[in-house]
Protein backbone atom coordinates (compact mmCIF):
# COMPACT_ATOMS: atom_id res chain seq x y z
CA UNK A 1 0.00 0.00 0.00
CA UNK A 2 0.61 3.66 -0.45
CA UNK A 3 0.70 5.33 2.81
CA UNK A 4 1.76 9.23 3.62
CA UNK A 5 2.77 10.53 6.97
CA UNK A 6 2.14 14.07 7.94
CA UNK A 7 4.98 15.07 10.67
CA UNK A 8 7.68 12.40 10.50
CA UNK A 9 8.90 12.63 14.00
CA UNK A 10 9.49 10.05 16.67
CA UNK A 11 5.74 8.10 15.58
CA UNK A 12 6.17 8.71 11.87
CA UNK A 13 9.49 7.54 11.62
CA UNK A 14 9.20 4.52 13.73
CA UNK A 15 5.68 3.53 11.96
CA UNK A 16 6.95 4.44 7.94
CA UNK A 17 10.30 2.53 8.91
CA UNK A 18 8.32 -0.73 9.74
CA UNK A 19 5.83 -0.38 7.04
CA UNK A 20 8.76 -0.52 4.55
CA UNK A 21 10.44 -3.15 6.01
CA UNK A 22 7.30 -4.99 5.31
CA UNK A 23 7.34 -3.74 1.58
CA UNK A 24 4.55 -0.72 1.58
CA UNK A 25 5.53 2.55 -0.32
CA UNK A 26 6.12 5.44 2.57
CA UNK A 27 5.91 9.14 2.20
CA UNK A 28 7.26 11.01 4.57
CA UNK A 29 6.46 14.58 4.40
CA UNK A 30 7.25 17.77 6.18
CA UNK A 31 6.82 21.80 5.04
CA UNK A 32 10.49 21.69 4.36
CA UNK A 33 10.83 17.92 2.90
CA UNK A 34 14.72 18.27 2.45
CA UNK A 35 15.26 17.78 5.45
CA UNK A 36 13.89 14.23 5.38
CA UNK A 37 16.29 13.33 2.85
CA UNK A 38 19.04 12.01 5.49
CA UNK A 39 15.33 9.85 6.99
CA UNK A 40 14.42 8.84 3.80
CA UNK A 41 17.34 7.55 2.29
CA UNK A 42 18.08 5.48 5.13
CA UNK A 43 15.44 3.70 4.72
CA UNK A 44 15.48 2.38 0.96
CA UNK A 45 13.57 3.14 -2.14
CA UNK A 46 10.28 2.45 -0.81
CA UNK A 47 10.50 5.68 1.26
CA UNK A 48 10.02 9.21 -0.63
CA UNK A 49 9.86 12.54 0.19
CA UNK A 50 7.43 15.07 -0.16
CA UNK A 51 4.96 18.36 1.14
CA UNK A 52 1.84 17.20 3.52
CA UNK A 53 -0.15 18.43 -0.07
CA UNK A 54 2.41 15.72 -1.88
CA UNK A 55 2.24 12.62 0.70
CA UNK A 56 -1.85 13.13 0.90
CA UNK A 57 -2.02 12.78 -2.86
CA UNK A 58 0.31 9.73 -3.16
CA UNK A 59 -1.10 7.91 -0.39
CA UNK A 60 -4.28 6.01 0.47
CA UNK A 61 -4.06 6.46 3.79
CA UNK A 62 -2.41 8.84 5.48
CA UNK A 63 -1.36 8.97 8.84
CA UNK A 64 -1.53 12.05 11.24
CA UNK A 65 1.56 11.95 13.87
CA UNK A 66 2.42 15.33 14.79
CA UNK A 67 1.75 17.32 18.18
CA UNK A 68 -1.70 18.48 18.62
CA UNK A 69 -0.86 22.21 18.76
CA UNK A 70 0.05 21.57 14.56
CA UNK A 71 -2.64 19.41 13.65
CA UNK A 72 -5.09 21.64 12.50
CA UNK A 73 -2.45 23.02 10.14
CA UNK A 74 -1.35 20.04 9.48
CA UNK A 75 -4.20 19.04 7.93
CA UNK A 76 -5.07 22.32 6.39
CA UNK A 77 -1.91 22.04 4.37
CA UNK A 78 -2.38 18.35 3.62
CA UNK A 79 -5.82 19.53 1.61
CA UNK A 80 -8.58 17.01 0.86
CA UNK A 81 -8.86 13.52 1.95
CA UNK A 82 -11.71 12.87 0.57
CA UNK A 83 -12.07 8.54 0.57
CA UNK A 84 -8.55 8.20 2.02
CA UNK A 85 -8.09 6.88 5.36
CA UNK A 86 -6.43 8.63 7.71
CA UNK A 87 -4.88 7.26 10.74
CA UNK A 88 -5.07 10.11 13.81
CA UNK A 89 -2.13 9.60 16.15
CA UNK A 90 -2.63 12.71 17.81
CA UNK A 91 -3.28 12.79 21.44
CA UNK A 92 -4.68 16.37 22.53
CA UNK A 93 -1.92 17.31 24.96
CA UNK A 94 -2.25 20.46 26.69
CA UNK A 95 1.19 22.32 25.73
CA UNK A 96 3.14 21.13 29.39
CA UNK A 97 1.94 17.73 29.20
CA UNK A 98 -0.28 18.40 32.23
CA UNK A 99 -3.64 17.07 30.62
CA UNK A 100 -6.04 16.57 27.95
CA UNK A 101 -6.72 19.78 26.42
CA UNK A 102 -9.72 18.17 24.57
CA UNK A 103 -12.95 16.80 26.41
CA UNK A 104 -11.57 16.03 29.76
CA UNK A 105 -11.97 18.24 32.90
CA UNK A 106 -13.87 16.76 35.87
CA UNK A 107 -13.60 13.07 36.98
CA UNK A 108 -16.16 11.09 39.63
CA UNK A 109 -13.51 11.04 41.89
CA UNK A 110 -13.19 14.65 42.17
CA UNK A 111 -16.87 15.44 42.53
CA UNK A 112 -16.61 12.89 45.28
CA UNK A 113 -13.84 14.37 47.29
CA UNK A 114 -15.83 17.72 47.32
CA UNK A 115 -18.73 15.42 48.87
CA UNK A 116 -16.30 14.06 51.84
CA UNK A 117 -14.33 17.20 52.94
CA UNK A 118 -11.15 15.95 55.34
CA UNK A 119 -11.38 12.01 53.79
CA UNK A 120 -8.45 10.64 51.89
CA UNK A 121 -9.98 9.90 48.45
CA UNK A 122 -7.92 6.65 46.59
CA UNK A 123 -9.29 6.09 43.22
CA UNK A 124 -9.31 2.26 42.78
CA UNK A 125 -10.82 -0.97 41.57
CA UNK A 126 -12.87 0.83 39.19
CA UNK A 127 -11.51 -0.38 36.07
CA UNK A 128 -11.31 -4.39 36.36
CA UNK A 129 -14.54 -6.27 35.89
CA UNK A 130 -16.71 -7.41 39.25
CA UNK A 131 -16.74 -10.95 37.34
CA UNK A 132 -12.78 -10.63 37.83
CA UNK A 133 -12.63 -10.16 41.49
CA UNK A 134 -15.60 -12.82 42.14
CA UNK A 135 -13.78 -15.22 40.22
CA UNK A 136 -10.98 -17.96 42.33
CA UNK A 137 -8.39 -16.14 40.86
CA UNK A 138 -6.84 -12.86 39.55
CA UNK A 139 -4.20 -14.59 37.68
CA UNK A 140 -4.37 -14.98 33.67
CA UNK A 141 -2.20 -17.76 32.77
CA UNK A 142 0.90 -16.51 34.81
CA UNK A 143 0.22 -12.96 34.71
CA UNK A 144 -2.07 -11.28 37.10
CA UNK A 145 -3.81 -7.95 35.92
CA UNK A 146 -2.49 -4.15 37.18
CA UNK A 147 -4.73 -2.26 39.80
CA UNK A 148 -4.47 1.48 38.43
CA UNK A 149 -4.86 3.75 41.61
CA UNK A 150 -4.57 7.30 41.86
CA UNK A 151 -4.98 10.06 45.04
CA UNK A 152 -3.46 12.91 47.09
CA UNK A 153 -2.57 11.04 50.01
CA UNK A 154 0.63 9.23 49.79
CA UNK A 155 0.00 7.38 53.11
CA UNK A 156 -3.49 6.45 52.21
CA UNK A 157 -2.12 5.34 48.74
CA UNK A 158 0.15 2.93 50.63
CA UNK A 159 -2.77 1.35 52.58
CA UNK A 160 -4.39 0.79 49.28
CA UNK A 161 -1.98 -0.78 47.55
CA UNK A 162 -1.80 -3.39 50.01
CA UNK A 163 -5.46 -3.97 49.63
CA UNK A 164 -4.90 -4.09 45.79
CA UNK A 165 -2.32 -6.44 45.97
CA UNK A 166 -4.30 -8.42 48.68
CA UNK A 167 -6.76 -9.25 45.90
CA UNK A 168 -4.23 -10.47 43.65
CA UNK A 169 -3.90 -7.24 41.27
CA UNK A 170 -0.26 -5.43 41.09
CA UNK A 171 -1.00 -2.10 42.45
CA UNK A 172 -0.31 0.70 40.24
CA UNK A 173 -0.07 3.73 41.44
CA UNK A 174 -0.78 6.73 38.66
CA UNK A 175 -0.31 9.74 40.49
CA UNK A 176 -3.16 12.35 41.93
CA UNK A 177 -6.41 12.05 42.20
CA UNK A 178 -7.02 14.18 38.86
CA UNK A 179 -5.60 10.88 37.19
CA UNK A 180 -9.29 9.51 37.91
CA UNK A 181 -9.69 11.63 34.32
CA UNK A 182 -7.96 8.76 33.04
CA UNK A 183 -8.85 5.51 35.51
CA UNK A 184 -12.41 5.87 34.64
CA UNK A 185 -12.26 6.33 31.06
CA UNK A 186 -10.18 3.07 31.13
CA UNK A 187 -13.00 1.74 32.88
CA UNK A 188 -15.55 2.90 30.06
CA UNK A 189 -12.51 1.75 27.47
CA UNK A 190 -13.24 -1.93 29.78
CA UNK A 191 -16.83 -1.67 29.65
CA UNK A 192 -16.49 -0.84 25.61
CA UNK A 193 -14.63 -4.21 24.88
CA UNK A 194 -16.51 -6.10 26.99
CA UNK A 195 -20.19 -5.43 26.40
CA UNK A 196 -19.95 -3.36 22.94
CA UNK A 197 -17.40 -5.01 21.33
CA UNK A 198 -18.53 -8.47 22.59
CA UNK A 199 -15.15 -9.55 24.44
CA UNK A 200 -17.26 -10.66 27.61
CA UNK A 201 -15.96 -9.23 31.23
CA UNK A 202 -13.12 -12.50 31.03
CA UNK A 203 -10.94 -9.49 30.21
CA UNK A 204 -8.04 -7.02 32.05
CA UNK A 205 -5.36 -4.74 31.30
CA UNK A 206 -1.54 -5.51 32.27
CA UNK A 207 1.22 -2.93 32.25
CA UNK A 208 3.95 -4.69 30.75
CA UNK A 209 7.62 -3.14 31.49
CA UNK A 210 10.90 -4.11 29.80
CA UNK B 1 -8.24 -3.54 59.12
CA UNK B 2 -11.92 -2.67 59.40
CA UNK B 3 -13.49 -2.12 56.44
CA UNK B 4 -16.46 -0.47 55.59
CA UNK B 5 -18.09 -1.19 51.76
CA UNK B 6 -21.10 0.99 51.43
CA UNK B 7 -23.02 -0.86 48.35
CA UNK B 8 -22.84 -4.31 48.56
CA UNK B 9 -23.38 -5.51 45.07
CA UNK B 10 -20.60 -7.30 43.07
CA UNK B 11 -17.95 -5.31 43.53
CA UNK B 12 -18.44 -4.64 47.26
CA UNK B 13 -19.11 -8.32 47.47
CA UNK B 14 -16.25 -9.58 45.67
CA UNK B 15 -13.65 -7.19 47.76
CA UNK B 16 -15.31 -7.62 51.37
CA UNK B 17 -14.47 -11.60 50.80
CA UNK B 18 -11.24 -11.18 49.56
CA UNK B 19 -10.51 -9.02 52.35
CA UNK B 20 -12.33 -10.87 54.93
CA UNK B 21 -10.00 -14.09 53.97
CA UNK B 22 -7.29 -11.85 54.40
CA UNK B 23 -7.89 -11.55 57.84
CA UNK B 24 -9.65 -7.60 57.98
CA UNK B 25 -12.95 -7.27 59.39
CA UNK B 26 -15.48 -6.02 57.28
CA UNK B 27 -18.61 -3.82 57.65
CA UNK B 28 -21.04 -4.50 54.89
CA UNK B 29 -23.67 -1.86 54.55
CA UNK B 30 -27.36 -1.52 52.85
CA UNK B 31 -29.85 0.98 53.77
CA UNK B 32 -31.69 -2.43 54.69
CA UNK B 33 -28.90 -4.13 56.29
CA UNK B 34 -31.12 -7.28 56.78
CA UNK B 35 -31.20 -8.25 52.90
CA UNK B 36 -27.25 -8.66 53.72
CA UNK B 37 -27.50 -11.21 56.76
CA UNK B 38 -27.27 -14.15 54.15
CA UNK B 39 -24.45 -13.01 52.20
CA UNK B 40 -22.54 -12.25 55.60
CA UNK B 41 -22.95 -15.07 57.14
CA UNK B 42 -21.45 -17.02 54.57
CA UNK B 43 -18.47 -15.14 54.80
CA UNK B 44 -18.02 -15.64 58.24
CA UNK B 45 -17.49 -13.94 61.73
CA UNK B 46 -15.25 -10.76 60.44
CA UNK B 47 -17.84 -9.87 58.54
CA UNK B 48 -20.69 -7.74 59.78
CA UNK B 49 -23.40 -5.94 58.41
CA UNK B 50 -25.03 -2.24 59.13
CA UNK B 51 -26.28 0.74 57.83
CA UNK B 52 -24.16 3.33 55.19
CA UNK B 53 -23.21 5.26 58.55
CA UNK B 54 -22.63 2.34 60.74
CA UNK B 55 -20.26 1.53 58.01
CA UNK B 56 -18.44 4.20 57.98
CA UNK B 57 -18.24 4.71 61.33
CA UNK B 58 -16.89 1.46 62.00
CA UNK B 59 -13.79 1.39 59.16
CA UNK B 60 -11.02 2.66 59.01
CA UNK B 61 -11.18 2.23 55.64
CA UNK B 62 -14.46 3.23 53.44
CA UNK B 63 -15.04 1.64 50.25
CA UNK B 64 -17.98 3.31 47.97
CA UNK B 65 -19.16 0.82 45.05
CA UNK B 66 -21.89 2.12 43.95
CA UNK B 67 -23.93 2.53 40.90
CA UNK B 68 -22.86 6.35 40.04
CA UNK B 69 -26.44 7.56 40.14
CA UNK B 70 -26.59 6.48 43.96
CA UNK B 71 -23.26 7.82 45.31
CA UNK B 72 -24.12 11.50 46.24
CA UNK B 73 -27.21 9.80 48.47
CA UNK B 74 -24.98 6.92 49.70
CA UNK B 75 -22.02 9.57 50.66
CA UNK B 76 -24.52 11.52 52.20
CA UNK B 77 -26.58 8.70 54.01
CA UNK B 78 -22.82 7.82 55.40
CA UNK B 79 -21.88 11.17 57.26
CA UNK B 80 -18.44 12.61 57.88
CA UNK B 81 -15.44 10.44 56.83
CA UNK B 82 -13.21 13.17 58.20
CA UNK B 83 -9.73 11.72 58.75
CA UNK B 84 -10.51 8.23 57.05
CA UNK B 85 -9.10 6.20 53.65
CA UNK B 86 -12.28 6.33 51.37
CA UNK B 87 -11.61 4.11 48.23
CA UNK B 88 -13.34 4.99 45.30
CA UNK B 89 -14.25 2.93 42.68
CA UNK B 90 -17.33 4.41 40.97
CA UNK B 91 -17.39 4.70 37.46
CA UNK B 92 -19.72 7.72 36.35
CA UNK B 93 -21.26 5.98 33.53
CA UNK B 94 -24.48 7.62 31.41
CA UNK B 95 -27.30 5.48 32.24
CA UNK B 96 -28.06 3.84 29.33
CA UNK B 97 -23.89 2.83 29.69
CA UNK B 98 -23.11 4.56 26.83
CA UNK B 99 -20.63 6.72 27.87
CA UNK B 100 -19.44 8.96 30.90
CA UNK B 101 -21.35 11.40 32.04
CA UNK B 102 -18.67 13.53 34.03
CA UNK B 103 -15.93 15.49 32.06
CA UNK B 104 -15.96 13.50 28.86
CA UNK B 105 -17.47 15.22 25.82
CA UNK B 106 -15.10 15.70 23.13
CA UNK B 107 -11.49 13.91 21.40
CA UNK B 108 -8.97 15.09 19.47
CA UNK B 109 -10.37 12.56 16.71
CA UNK B 110 -13.67 13.65 16.43
CA UNK B 111 -12.44 17.23 16.06
CA UNK B 112 -9.71 15.79 13.34
CA UNK B 113 -12.90 14.17 11.94
CA UNK B 114 -14.41 17.51 11.47
CA UNK B 115 -11.76 19.02 9.56
CA UNK B 116 -11.78 16.04 7.05
CA UNK B 117 -14.85 16.05 5.34
CA UNK B 118 -15.24 12.72 3.78
CA UNK B 119 -12.00 10.86 5.07
CA UNK B 120 -12.29 7.23 6.76
CA UNK B 121 -10.46 8.47 10.55
CA UNK B 122 -9.26 5.55 12.10
CA UNK B 123 -7.44 6.42 15.78
CA UNK B 124 -4.52 4.46 16.27
CA UNK B 125 -1.35 4.28 17.27
CA UNK B 126 -1.82 6.86 20.21
CA UNK B 127 -1.41 5.41 23.06
CA UNK B 128 2.20 3.34 22.52
CA UNK B 129 5.44 5.38 23.53
CA UNK B 130 7.08 6.27 20.33
CA UNK B 131 10.30 4.45 22.06
CA UNK B 132 8.64 1.02 21.88
CA UNK B 133 8.01 1.76 17.95
CA UNK B 134 11.25 2.72 17.79
CA UNK B 135 13.19 -0.27 19.38
CA UNK B 136 14.18 -3.23 17.65
CA UNK B 137 10.93 -5.21 18.52
CA UNK B 138 7.25 -4.93 20.36
CA UNK B 139 8.17 -8.04 22.60
CA UNK B 140 7.98 -7.73 26.59
CA UNK B 141 9.19 -11.24 27.08
CA UNK B 142 6.95 -13.16 25.30
CA UNK B 143 4.11 -10.54 25.11
CA UNK B 144 3.36 -8.38 22.96
CA UNK B 145 0.94 -4.69 23.65
CA UNK B 146 -2.35 -4.03 22.45
CA UNK B 147 -2.17 -1.65 19.72
CA UNK B 148 -5.72 0.07 20.48
CA UNK B 149 -7.75 1.90 17.70
CA UNK B 150 -11.38 3.10 16.86
CA UNK B 151 -13.05 4.53 14.07
CA UNK B 152 -16.87 4.63 12.09
CA UNK B 153 -15.87 3.04 8.67
CA UNK B 154 -15.45 -0.83 9.15
CA UNK B 155 -13.25 -1.56 6.36
CA UNK B 156 -10.73 1.20 6.59
CA UNK B 157 -10.30 -0.48 10.12
CA UNK B 158 -9.57 -3.94 8.73
CA UNK B 159 -6.75 -2.06 6.41
CA UNK B 160 -5.66 -0.27 9.90
CA UNK B 161 -5.95 -3.44 11.78
CA UNK B 162 -3.48 -5.03 9.74
CA UNK B 163 -0.97 -1.95 9.33
CA UNK B 164 -0.70 -2.40 13.50
CA UNK B 165 0.06 -6.53 13.11
CA UNK B 166 2.74 -5.40 11.02
CA UNK B 167 3.82 -3.11 13.76
CA UNK B 168 4.04 -6.08 16.24
CA UNK B 169 1.35 -4.98 18.18
CA UNK B 170 -1.85 -7.05 19.11
CA UNK B 171 -5.06 -4.64 17.14
CA UNK B 172 -7.54 -4.41 19.08
CA UNK B 173 -10.78 -2.73 18.03
CA UNK B 174 -12.65 -0.34 20.97
CA UNK B 175 -15.09 0.59 18.77
CA UNK B 176 -16.99 3.75 17.34
CA UNK B 177 -14.31 6.73 16.57
CA UNK B 178 -16.02 8.49 19.94
CA UNK B 179 -13.71 6.03 21.78
CA UNK B 180 -11.50 7.81 21.37
CA UNK B 181 -12.50 9.92 24.08
CA UNK B 182 -11.11 6.45 25.99
CA UNK B 183 -7.78 6.44 23.92
CA UNK B 184 -6.74 9.79 24.48
CA UNK B 185 -7.12 9.09 28.22
CA UNK B 186 -5.07 5.73 28.01
CA UNK B 187 -2.30 7.80 26.68
CA UNK B 188 -2.32 10.63 29.14
CA UNK B 189 -2.28 7.41 31.63
CA UNK B 190 0.70 6.08 30.18
CA UNK B 191 2.34 9.92 29.78
CA UNK B 192 1.88 10.29 33.51
CA UNK B 193 2.89 7.01 34.17
CA UNK B 194 5.95 7.58 32.01
CA UNK B 195 7.03 10.98 32.78
CA UNK B 196 5.06 11.84 35.69
CA UNK B 197 5.51 8.97 37.89
CA UNK B 198 9.12 8.04 36.25
CA UNK B 199 8.61 4.85 34.72
CA UNK B 200 10.25 5.58 31.76
CA UNK B 201 8.96 4.83 28.56
CA UNK B 202 9.44 1.69 27.89
CA UNK B 203 6.08 0.16 28.96
CA UNK B 204 3.08 -0.60 27.58
CA UNK B 205 -0.28 -2.17 28.11
CA UNK B 206 -1.53 -5.61 27.03
CA UNK B 207 -5.16 -6.30 27.30
CA UNK B 208 -5.58 -9.78 28.59
CA UNK B 209 -8.36 -12.90 28.30
CA UNK B 210 -9.02 -16.32 29.63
Amino acid sequence: MKIGIIGSGNVGGALGKIWIKNGHEVMFSSRRPEKLKTLAESFGKNAHIGTPAEAANFADIVVLAVPWTNAFEALKSAGSLEGKILIDCTNPLKPDYSGLAVGYNNSAAEEVAKLVPGAKVVKAFNSTFADIMNSESRMFDSLNPSGFYCGNDISAKKVVAELIRETGLEPVDTGALSSARYLEPLAMLMITLGFGMGMGSSIALKLLKR
